[in-house]
């Protein structure tokens, strides 16, 4: 098992959603060189799934780093480190969908992109749904709700119309639970 | 289609990979807030696959920024933007795990953290293996290469073993190519 020992840390930038720092490390080989890392508090993302109508919904916004509207699961970032991810998916349901769910099933984590960030995003699929009171969504996020069949959304997974990376890690982690359900 | 306008730009680093960037952004709904946005000059993803065997080829190395060793598929950066991703896939494939491929089937890409960087990765399956010379890895890479079955890797990406994002996106975008073949 190799590890990469941090011999110094540079801080270069703490901002309201990351914070960028640069090392010098030593590998297990003796080769120094430097790492650039991203930390982010970590995210929670959702499908929810009407078992009696066969509906998933998805949300679509505009993610600015891409520039252009991205089709995605309901998703957002633990508020606080350490928040308790299943808390944030219900908030991020309730405030990007206006959904309630009755239960929620965890199916683990991802790491998004682990060679220059920490973010971890963790998986849940939510069923036994009700449409809640209406939207709340942050004034800085503008977000439309898209309905879909279960078997449209996996071939938008499978076809690349989604390529958003959370959200086609939720789907191939909920293919059996969802194709299985009595 | 909501756009948000970016006002101005604060350049914050630049790096060997990344750079990062504040922005001042107006909503369409006239909002202003900022955004953080890390440039990533995109990267290619292969699945080799070998038919005649059912096997599959990933690697295992030392992700700094989430302090472990992780399992995903050989994959790596666009050397300059805007490299072929193709050529980019081909490299990687020889260099972390000493595989050429006679064939390469594009899978599409994704966005791997589109709320704060525009990554993006291409994604290949590739097929008709042969064990190339000796390794050559980068000199800061230190992998080893793990061989699995197709089922049993796919399920690993179900049960969670396999947490790197990409590498679940290329299971769900091969799994009907690979089952079908003939």
């Amino acid at each position: 098992m190799e590890i990469e020992k941090p011999l110094e840390e540079e801080s270069i930038f703490s901002g309201k959603i990351i914070r960028v720092s640069r090392y010098k490390v030593e590998l297990s080989n003796g080769v120094r060189t430097t790492r650039e890392v991203v930390r982010h508090p970590g995210a929670a993302a959702v499908l929810p799934y009407d078992h009696n109508t066969g509906k998933v919904y998805l949300v679509t916004q505009f993610r600015f780093p891409i520039n252009q509207m991205l089709l995605e699961v309901p998703a957002g970032k633990l508020d606080v480190e350490g928040e308790d991810p299943l808390s944030c998916a219900k908030r991020e349901l309730l405030e990007e969908t206006g959904i309630e769910a009755g239960r929620f099933e965890y199916l683990g984590y991802i790491f998004t992109t682990p060679g220059f960030s920490d973010e971890k995003i963790h998986l849940f699929l939510a069923t036994e749904l009700k449409k809640a009171a209406e939207l709340s969504t942050d004034e800085d996020e503008l977000i439309d709700v898209v309905e879909a069949d279960w078997e449209e959304f996996y071939r938008w997974c499978e076809e690349g119309r989604i390529t958003d990376a959370k959200t086609l890690a939720l789907a191939l982690r909920s293919r059996k639970l969802i194709e299985n359900l009595p």
